[in-house]
Protein backbone atom coordinates (compact mmCIF):
# COMPACT_ATOMS: atom_id res chain seq x y z
CA UNK A 1 0.00 0.00 0.00
CA UNK A 2 1.03 3.62 -0.60
CA UNK A 3 0.08 6.28 1.62
CA UNK A 4 0.68 10.15 0.66
CA UNK A 5 1.59 12.03 4.02
CA UNK A 6 1.04 15.94 3.84
CA UNK A 7 3.39 17.97 6.05
CA UNK A 8 3.39 21.83 6.27
CA UNK A 9 6.13 23.57 7.53
CA UNK A 10 6.78 26.66 9.28
CA UNK A 11 10.22 27.32 9.70
CA UNK A 12 13.25 27.94 7.13
CA UNK A 13 15.19 25.05 9.14
CA UNK A 14 12.97 22.58 10.69
CA UNK A 15 13.12 18.96 12.23
CA UNK A 16 9.63 17.43 12.51
CA UNK A 17 9.15 13.92 14.50
CA UNK A 18 6.75 11.78 11.70
CA UNK A 19 7.01 8.40 13.81
CA UNK A 20 3.63 8.50 14.87
CA UNK A 21 2.14 9.74 11.26
CA UNK A 22 4.43 6.60 9.70
CA UNK A 23 2.70 4.19 12.28
CA UNK A 24 -0.68 5.13 11.73
CA UNK A 25 -0.02 4.34 8.07
CA UNK A 26 1.51 0.72 8.65
CA UNK A 27 -1.70 0.53 11.18
CA UNK A 28 -3.74 1.15 8.28
CA UNK A 29 -2.56 -0.87 6.22
CA UNK A 30 -2.98 -3.93 8.14
CA UNK A 31 0.51 -5.36 7.30
CA UNK A 32 1.94 -7.55 10.07
CA UNK A 33 5.27 -8.30 8.53
CA UNK A 34 7.20 -6.42 5.66
CA UNK A 35 8.98 -3.38 5.40
CA UNK A 36 8.27 0.78 4.78
CA UNK A 37 9.64 2.59 2.83
CA UNK A 38 9.65 6.13 3.59
CA UNK A 39 10.28 8.61 0.74
CA UNK A 40 10.53 12.38 0.53
CA UNK A 41 9.78 13.82 -2.93
CA UNK A 42 11.60 17.33 -2.54
CA UNK A 43 15.17 18.59 -3.61
CA UNK A 44 15.55 20.32 -0.72
CA UNK A 45 14.26 18.31 2.75
CA UNK A 46 15.54 14.83 3.59
CA UNK A 47 14.39 12.10 6.48
CA UNK A 48 16.92 10.51 8.98
CA UNK A 49 16.52 8.78 11.73
CA UNK A 50 17.37 9.72 15.24
CA UNK A 51 16.83 10.74 18.84
CA UNK A 52 13.96 13.46 19.38
CA UNK A 53 15.38 15.85 22.23
CA UNK A 54 15.44 19.31 21.76
CA UNK A 55 19.19 19.78 22.61
CA UNK A 56 20.05 17.35 19.85
CA UNK A 57 17.40 18.96 17.53
CA UNK A 58 19.92 22.20 18.26
CA UNK A 59 23.02 20.97 17.74
CA UNK A 60 21.90 18.85 14.51
CA UNK A 61 20.81 22.65 13.33
CA UNK A 62 23.88 23.90 14.41
CA UNK A 63 26.32 22.06 12.75
CA UNK A 64 24.28 21.46 9.08
CA UNK A 65 24.76 25.40 9.26
CA UNK A 66 28.50 25.20 10.04
CA UNK A 67 28.88 22.70 7.64
CA UNK A 68 27.13 24.01 4.30
CA UNK A 69 26.94 27.63 5.32
CA UNK A 70 24.28 30.15 3.61
CA UNK A 71 25.31 31.97 0.64
CA UNK A 72 29.01 31.15 0.22
CA UNK A 73 29.03 32.52 -3.28
CA UNK A 74 27.67 28.54 -4.84
CA UNK A 75 27.11 28.71 -8.63
CA UNK A 76 23.11 27.57 -7.61
CA UNK A 77 22.48 30.48 -6.10
CA UNK A 78 22.71 32.59 -8.87
CA UNK A 79 19.13 30.34 -10.06
CA UNK A 80 17.53 29.75 -6.88
CA UNK A 81 19.28 31.67 -3.30
CA UNK A 82 18.93 27.96 -1.76
CA UNK A 83 22.12 25.77 -3.12
CA UNK A 84 22.58 25.23 0.42
CA UNK A 85 19.57 23.30 1.30
CA UNK A 86 20.05 20.97 -1.92
CA UNK A 87 23.77 20.54 -0.24
CA UNK A 88 22.33 19.71 2.90
CA UNK A 89 19.98 17.34 1.38
CA UNK A 90 22.10 15.55 -0.42
CA UNK A 91 24.42 14.32 2.70
CA UNK A 92 21.60 13.03 4.28
CA UNK A 93 18.69 10.66 2.61
CA UNK A 94 15.80 11.21 0.54
CA UNK A 95 14.63 7.50 1.57
CA UNK A 96 14.74 5.16 4.47
CA UNK A 97 13.79 1.48 4.96
CA UNK A 98 12.30 -0.08 7.70
CA UNK A 99 11.63 -3.28 9.00
CA UNK A 100 7.76 -3.74 10.28
CA UNK A 101 6.65 -6.67 12.96
CA UNK A 102 3.66 -7.20 14.38
CA UNK A 103 2.46 -4.25 12.79
CA UNK A 104 4.46 -1.77 13.95
CA UNK A 105 7.92 -0.01 12.71
CA UNK A 106 10.84 -1.80 14.16
CA UNK A 107 12.33 1.21 15.88
CA UNK A 108 15.04 1.26 18.72
CA UNK A 109 13.81 2.92 22.06
CA UNK A 110 15.64 6.19 21.31
CA UNK A 111 14.80 6.52 17.12
CA UNK A 112 12.41 8.81 15.78
CA UNK A 113 11.66 9.21 11.97
CA UNK A 114 12.24 12.67 11.41
CA UNK A 115 11.68 15.02 8.38
CA UNK A 116 14.32 17.80 7.98
CA UNK A 117 13.11 20.55 6.24
CA UNK A 118 16.01 22.08 4.81
CA UNK A 119 14.51 25.46 2.51
CA UNK A 120 11.01 26.28 4.34
CA UNK A 121 8.67 26.77 5.31
CA UNK A 122 5.91 25.38 2.91
CA UNK A 123 3.57 22.49 1.86
CA UNK A 124 5.26 19.32 1.64
CA UNK A 125 4.75 15.28 0.31
CA UNK A 126 5.78 12.25 1.34
CA UNK A 127 5.60 9.04 0.26
CA UNK A 128 4.90 5.81 2.48
CA UNK A 129 5.22 2.57 1.32
CA UNK A 130 4.57 -0.63 2.93
CA UNK A 131 5.33 -3.98 1.41
CA UNK A 132 4.32 -6.98 2.71
CA UNK A 133 7.04 -9.85 2.89
CA UNK B 1 13.21 -7.97 -11.69
CA UNK B 2 16.80 -7.17 -11.69
CA UNK B 3 18.68 -5.35 -14.33
CA UNK B 4 22.34 -4.77 -14.61
CA UNK B 5 23.53 -1.06 -16.58
CA UNK B 6 26.71 -0.38 -17.38
CA UNK B 7 27.92 2.72 -17.11
CA UNK B 8 30.91 3.99 -18.79
CA UNK B 9 32.23 7.39 -16.90
CA UNK B 10 34.87 10.15 -18.72
CA UNK B 11 36.52 11.86 -15.76
CA UNK B 12 37.85 11.54 -12.21
CA UNK B 13 34.74 13.21 -10.40
CA UNK B 14 31.61 12.99 -12.88
CA UNK B 15 28.05 13.70 -11.84
CA UNK B 16 25.53 11.30 -14.41
CA UNK B 17 21.44 11.87 -14.74
CA UNK B 18 20.29 8.11 -14.85
CA UNK B 19 16.67 8.28 -14.23
CA UNK B 20 16.01 7.67 -17.36
CA UNK B 21 17.55 4.64 -17.56
CA UNK B 22 15.51 3.47 -14.63
CA UNK B 23 12.60 4.83 -15.70
CA UNK B 24 12.93 2.26 -18.79
CA UNK B 25 13.92 -0.75 -16.68
CA UNK B 26 10.84 -0.04 -14.80
CA UNK B 27 9.07 -0.07 -17.60
CA UNK B 28 10.13 -3.02 -19.24
CA UNK B 29 9.57 -5.10 -15.87
CA UNK B 30 5.56 -4.23 -16.42
CA UNK B 31 5.58 -4.19 -12.40
CA UNK B 32 2.52 -1.21 -11.76
CA UNK B 33 2.94 -1.14 -8.17
CA UNK B 34 6.33 -1.82 -5.59
CA UNK B 35 9.93 -0.40 -5.23
CA UNK B 36 12.87 0.14 -7.26
CA UNK B 37 15.88 -0.19 -4.85
CA UNK B 38 19.27 0.84 -7.22
CA UNK B 39 22.66 -0.02 -5.82
CA UNK B 40 25.59 0.72 -6.91
CA UNK B 41 28.86 -1.91 -6.33
CA UNK B 42 31.72 0.32 -6.14
CA UNK B 43 33.46 1.39 -3.17
CA UNK B 44 34.15 5.10 -4.85
CA UNK B 45 30.58 5.40 -6.24
CA UNK B 46 27.75 6.49 -4.83
CA UNK B 47 24.13 7.71 -5.68
CA UNK B 48 21.99 10.50 -4.16
CA UNK B 49 18.46 11.94 -5.06
CA UNK B 50 18.78 15.94 -6.33
CA UNK B 51 18.19 18.10 -9.16
CA UNK B 52 20.26 18.07 -11.93
CA UNK B 53 21.05 22.05 -12.70
CA UNK B 54 24.59 22.61 -13.85
CA UNK B 55 24.99 25.16 -11.59
CA UNK B 56 24.25 22.97 -8.25
CA UNK B 57 26.66 19.90 -10.24
CA UNK B 58 29.56 22.54 -9.86
CA UNK B 59 28.67 23.13 -6.63
CA UNK B 60 28.39 19.54 -5.33
CA UNK B 61 31.85 18.63 -6.96
CA UNK B 62 33.00 21.84 -5.30
CA UNK B 63 31.82 21.20 -1.82
CA UNK B 64 33.17 17.59 -1.50
CA UNK B 65 36.63 18.62 -3.12
CA UNK B 66 36.53 20.76 0.07
CA UNK B 67 34.98 19.04 2.50
CA UNK B 68 37.95 15.68 2.07
CA UNK B 69 40.39 17.11 -0.18
CA UNK B 70 42.28 14.75 -1.72
CA UNK B 71 46.10 13.68 -1.10
CA UNK B 72 46.17 14.87 3.08
CA UNK B 73 47.92 11.82 4.18
CA UNK B 74 45.58 9.22 4.67
CA UNK B 75 46.32 5.74 5.34
CA UNK B 76 44.96 3.95 2.02
CA UNK B 77 46.68 6.24 0.12
CA UNK B 78 49.72 3.74 0.67
CA UNK B 79 47.91 1.38 -1.27
CA UNK B 80 45.46 2.93 -3.59
CA UNK B 81 45.57 6.54 -4.15
CA UNK B 82 42.03 7.27 -3.54
CA UNK B 83 41.14 7.09 -0.15
CA UNK B 84 39.43 10.38 -0.70
CA UNK B 85 36.97 8.93 -3.16
CA UNK B 86 36.41 6.08 -0.36
CA UNK B 87 35.21 9.01 2.38
CA UNK B 88 33.17 10.61 -0.02
CA UNK B 89 31.36 7.47 -1.07
CA UNK B 90 30.57 6.74 2.18
CA UNK B 91 29.30 9.97 2.95
CA UNK B 92 27.24 9.27 0.54
CA UNK B 93 24.40 6.39 -0.79
CA UNK B 94 25.37 3.35 -2.00
CA UNK B 95 21.32 2.38 -2.39
CA UNK B 96 18.48 4.01 -2.87
CA UNK B 97 14.78 2.35 -2.38
CA UNK B 98 12.17 4.56 -4.32
CA UNK B 99 8.56 3.50 -4.45
CA UNK B 100 6.97 2.97 -7.98
CA UNK B 101 3.27 3.71 -8.67
CA UNK B 102 1.37 3.00 -12.26
CA UNK B 103 4.79 1.94 -13.44
CA UNK B 104 6.89 4.99 -12.69
CA UNK B 105 9.27 6.12 -10.24
CA UNK B 106 7.51 8.56 -7.94
CA UNK B 107 10.36 10.83 -7.76
CA UNK B 108 9.07 14.61 -7.34
CA UNK B 109 8.96 17.30 -10.18
CA UNK B 110 13.06 18.36 -9.06
CA UNK B 111 14.20 14.73 -8.53
CA UNK B 112 16.74 13.43 -10.51
CA UNK B 113 18.63 9.83 -9.73
CA UNK B 114 22.36 11.00 -9.56
CA UNK B 115 25.11 8.17 -10.30
CA UNK B 116 28.17 9.37 -8.52
CA UNK B 117 31.69 8.54 -10.08
CA UNK B 118 33.96 9.54 -7.30
CA UNK B 119 37.30 7.95 -9.22
CA UNK B 120 36.81 7.74 -12.74
CA UNK B 121 36.81 7.10 -15.53
CA UNK B 122 35.92 3.81 -15.51
CA UNK B 123 33.15 1.35 -16.53
CA UNK B 124 30.53 1.00 -13.50
CA UNK B 125 27.77 -1.04 -13.27
CA UNK B 126 24.86 -1.10 -10.99
CA UNK B 127 21.74 -2.44 -10.29
CA UNK B 128 18.10 -1.78 -10.47
CA UNK B 129 16.18 -4.41 -8.62
CA UNK B 130 12.45 -3.97 -8.80
CA UNK B 131 9.90 -5.63 -6.35
CA UNK B 132 6.11 -5.84 -6.87
CA UNK B 133 4.14 -5.09 -3.42
CA UNK C 1 11.96 -13.51 6.88
CA UNK C 2 13.62 -11.61 10.10
CA UNK C 3 16.78 -11.79 11.56
CA UNK C 4 17.86 -10.46 14.83
CA UNK C 5 21.93 -10.35 15.20
CA UNK C 6 23.73 -9.02 18.22
CA UNK C 7 26.99 -7.14 17.71
CA UNK C 8 28.93 -6.64 20.96
CA UNK C 9 31.55 -4.00 20.32
CA UNK C 10 35.12 -3.17 22.20
CA UNK C 11 35.91 0.01 21.53
CA UNK C 12 34.24 3.75 21.46
CA UNK C 13 34.52 4.03 17.92
CA UNK C 14 34.65 0.66 15.95
CA UNK C 15 34.07 -0.41 12.25
CA UNK C 16 33.26 -4.13 12.06
CA UNK C 17 32.70 -6.26 8.74
CA UNK C 18 29.47 -7.69 9.08
CA UNK C 19 29.17 -9.22 5.64
CA UNK C 20 30.08 -12.78 6.68
CA UNK C 21 27.49 -12.53 9.72
CA UNK C 22 23.87 -10.97 6.86
CA UNK C 23 25.00 -13.61 4.09
CA UNK C 24 24.59 -16.23 6.53
CA UNK C 25 21.53 -14.92 7.23
CA UNK C 26 20.51 -14.86 3.81
CA UNK C 27 21.29 -18.53 2.92
CA UNK C 28 19.18 -19.68 6.04
CA UNK C 29 16.08 -17.49 4.72
CA UNK C 30 16.45 -19.57 1.48
CA UNK C 31 15.18 -16.74 -0.70
CA UNK C 32 16.94 -16.92 -4.16
CA UNK C 33 15.85 -13.55 -5.41
CA UNK C 34 15.06 -10.50 -3.15
CA UNK C 35 16.16 -7.92 -1.56
CA UNK C 36 17.76 -7.61 2.54
CA UNK C 37 16.86 -4.16 4.56
CA UNK C 38 19.98 -4.21 7.29
CA UNK C 39 18.46 -1.76 10.07
CA UNK C 40 20.60 -0.49 13.10
CA UNK C 41 18.15 0.22 16.13
CA UNK C 42 20.37 2.66 17.80
CA UNK C 43 21.01 6.27 17.62
CA UNK C 44 24.99 6.30 18.01
CA UNK C 45 25.56 3.69 15.63
CA UNK C 46 25.35 3.27 11.84
CA UNK C 47 25.76 1.28 8.70
CA UNK C 48 27.41 2.00 5.23
CA UNK C 49 29.11 -0.07 2.70
CA UNK C 50 32.59 0.06 1.63
CA UNK C 51 36.24 -1.50 1.18
CA UNK C 52 37.29 -3.25 4.38
CA UNK C 53 41.27 -2.49 4.38
CA UNK C 54 42.47 -0.99 7.54
CA UNK C 55 44.24 2.18 6.31
CA UNK C 56 40.77 2.97 5.36
CA UNK C 57 39.29 2.09 8.25
CA UNK C 58 41.51 4.43 10.67
CA UNK C 59 41.01 6.91 7.56
CA UNK C 60 37.27 6.94 8.51
CA UNK C 61 37.48 7.31 12.45
CA UNK C 62 40.02 10.13 11.81
CA UNK C 63 37.91 11.92 9.28
CA UNK C 64 34.85 11.65 11.70
CA UNK C 65 36.59 12.83 14.44
CA UNK C 66 37.97 15.38 12.80
CA UNK C 67 34.60 16.56 11.11
CA UNK C 68 32.38 15.86 14.37
CA UNK C 69 34.63 16.55 17.12
CA UNK C 70 33.79 15.78 20.88
CA UNK C 71 32.70 17.80 22.93
CA UNK C 72 32.39 20.85 21.08
CA UNK C 73 29.77 22.50 23.65
CA UNK C 74 26.73 20.84 22.14
CA UNK C 75 23.08 21.27 23.49
CA UNK C 76 23.08 17.05 23.93
CA UNK C 77 25.81 16.97 26.07
CA UNK C 78 24.37 18.19 29.01
CA UNK C 79 21.90 15.49 29.39
CA UNK C 80 24.33 12.68 27.76
CA UNK C 81 27.76 13.44 26.63
CA UNK C 82 27.71 11.76 23.04
CA UNK C 83 26.00 14.45 21.15
CA UNK C 84 29.12 14.08 18.85
CA UNK C 85 27.90 9.98 18.04
CA UNK C 86 24.63 10.99 17.09
CA UNK C 87 25.56 13.41 14.98
CA UNK C 88 28.27 11.42 13.38
CA UNK C 89 25.12 8.50 13.02
CA UNK C 90 23.21 10.79 10.98
CA UNK C 91 25.59 11.83 8.33
CA UNK C 92 25.88 7.85 8.03
CA UNK C 93 22.95 5.71 7.59
CA UNK C 94 20.47 3.80 9.49
CA UNK C 95 19.18 1.38 6.97
CA UNK C 96 20.77 -0.01 3.73
CA UNK C 97 18.76 -2.10 0.83
CA UNK C 98 20.81 -4.73 -1.07
CA UNK C 99 19.55 -6.85 -3.73
CA UNK C 100 20.40 -10.77 -3.95
CA UNK C 101 20.53 -12.98 -6.39
CA UNK C 102 21.18 -16.92 -6.10
CA UNK C 103 20.59 -16.64 -2.50
CA UNK C 104 23.87 -14.30 -2.04
CA UNK C 105 24.19 -10.57 -1.46
CA UNK C 106 24.48 -8.72 -4.71
CA UNK C 107 27.89 -7.03 -3.45
CA UNK C 108 30.68 -5.70 -5.79
CA UNK C 109 34.35 -7.33 -5.61
CA UNK C 110 35.32 -4.45 -2.77
CA UNK C 111 32.45 -3.93 -0.86
CA UNK C 112 31.56 -4.85 2.86
CA UNK C 113 29.00 -4.12 4.84
CA UNK C 114 30.29 -2.18 8.01
CA UNK C 115 28.60 -1.51 11.16
CA UNK C 116 29.95 1.80 12.66
CA UNK C 117 29.46 1.68 16.94
CA UNK C 118 30.20 5.50 17.70
CA UNK C 119 29.47 5.46 21.33
CA UNK C 120 30.66 2.29 22.64
CA UNK C 121 31.33 -0.27 23.86
CA UNK C 122 28.05 -1.56 24.07
CA UNK C 123 25.96 -4.78 23.11
CA UNK C 124 24.43 -3.82 20.01
CA UNK C 125 21.57 -5.20 17.93
CA UNK C 126 20.63 -4.76 14.06
CA UNK C 127 18.13 -6.45 12.39
CA UNK C 128 18.10 -8.00 8.55
CA UNK C 129 15.18 -8.80 7.03
CA UNK C 130 14.70 -10.33 3.90
CA UNK C 131 12.15 -10.00 1.34
CA UNK C 132 11.48 -12.58 -2.10
CA UNK C 133 10.44 -10.44 -4.69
Amino acid sequence: MLFEIEIPTRKEFELIDITSMINEKVKEAKVKEGIAVIFTRHTTTALFINENESGLVADVKEFFEKLVPKGEGYHHDRIDNNAHSHLRSIILNPSIAIPIKDGRLLLGTWQSVIFAELDGPRRRKIFVKICKC
